[in-house]
């Protein structure tokens, strides 16, 4: 039984990997194997993954798993951080400060050639990093070489103000951008990369700090207002109130239902 | 009285530059000022750069000036080597031995880091030029930043290859673009640039190596076949005669009248 993936590329359907990334997502070993033993009775050939999400969602939504549900769907609601990819790098900065670092956003700096935009600065234990946030609106594009390859030349540029290159992407990265990373020295992450506690997801999960873009209480429209005043995380949702999103232009009903939803997750993502 | 340029920009309509591009197509001074004077008087405010292009071939074909008028064509047919950048790379490594280069397309390299792709290596006078072409097949995108700071990276991966980077785009470069490469030691050539005898115009039209889409008496059907099957200039039309239509798959009658048009324009280009 094969599957088809974001990209178009076919895959083997492995009731394992569905299991891992529901267990990460919080659930127990046994929800999880539940969950996936049903699941591959119900796929057909050819199911896409986002069907089989899908599908995956709407048993833990049988089981009054909501919060669980809303955390699964993490690599979506950063898909929809778009169009633009400036709420990423807002995000970025926040789930770098959680690490301890210090962060600063949109920063101009007289390269030895030309004028360059970071999207931002990171520091720590005297280190200084140049951040390149790579945004992808859709599944199924890989960050490539060549972004890793601007970004190198990037840091080249601005040498005297940084000691390392890093660059995050939300989506995977090729093979070649992976391996050309390590080569140069930028360090890197991607969606599944590195592999285990380092990668964007376990970033994200490890702090339990998820974009506002994953509350189902807002539509399409008022996830767009939260974005563009400012409203990021569910975490700036809950500390904020139902006030901010008041005045981000946000009707009341769905404002004290996003509160509402934000305080569930926070406390599920603090429980695990 | 303004133009609108494919860029969506705004700029006051001047008859000189229109002018010179007709000088450069080969019109004498007398019939370029003819012309621009005519079309001056029949623009209108916010026409586009298209649509003037359109005015001043039509009085061109009035005139019986129908040589003058392809070569005038050039940057659109240019353009309609696409959708994919290897034609383009084609016609650029055709364009450099006629320079007295000796060149190869699509080369791999192992590099220091990743195994990398070269879209032409060319040689002369002692020096190996790693070429990266850059193809956009839209007008009013300019090649930016990025661009040259990928080709900057790839040309350190592939070092040991190489003596210079060079890099060759169909349209204009950004401002910084083109600080950044002059900073960094990569040579640009590319719409306009540089000023003078050794823009990517001036390159071709002092050789008088057109693109085989230049010619009107082959539909965008017909110009696709010949593309994929390796004709890429109107030297190689009128070199290979009708046979080489013919085995592209063109039609007899096409392919006469193109091959009958391709001698015409080599025969302009020759005596101006």
């Amino acid at each position: 039984m094969y599957v088809v993936k974001a990209s178009g590329e076919r895959e083997e359907f492995r009731p394992e990997k569905l299991m891992r990334s529901l267990i990460r997502a919080g659930a127990s070993r046994e929800l999880a194997a539940q969950i996936a033993g049903e699941v591959a009775r119900e796929i057909w050939q050819g199911i896409t993954t986002r069907e089989i999400l899908r599908i995956a969602l709407e048993k833990l939504r049988e089981r009054g798993e909501e919060a669980l549900m809303l955390r699964y769907d993490l690599k979506r609601s950063i898909m929809n951080l778009g169009p633009s990819g400036y709420p990423f790098e807002k995000f970025i900065a926040v789930l770098l400060k959680k690490y301890g670092f210090k962060t600063r956003t949109n920063v101009v700096l007289e390269g030895k050639c030309v004028s360059q935009e970071v999207d931002v600065v990171a520091e720590r234990d005297g280190l200084t990093y140049m951040v390149e946030c790579k945004f992808h609106n859709r599944g199924g594009i890989k960050t490539d070489l060549k972004v890793a390859m601007y970004t190198y030349a990037r840091f080249l540029d601005l040498k005297r103000y940084f000691d390392r290159a890093w660059l995050i992407c939300n989506t995977k990265c090729t093979l070649e951008a992976i391996r050309y990373c390590k080569c140069v020295g930028i360090r890197n992450t991607s969606w599944a990369y590195p592999r285990g506690r380092w990668s964007l997801e376990s970033l994200i999960e490890r702090k339990g700090l998820y974009p506002v873009t994953i509350l189902r209480s807002l539509d399409e429209e008022e996830k767009k207002l939260a974005l563009s005043a400012g409203i990021v995380t569910v975490e700036d949702v809950v500390t904020g109130g139902v006030e901010t999103l008041l005045s981000a232009g946000i009707g009341r009903r769905a404002a004290v239902a996003a509160v509402r939803e934000g305080n569930l997750i926070s406390k599920l993502s603090k429980s695990c």
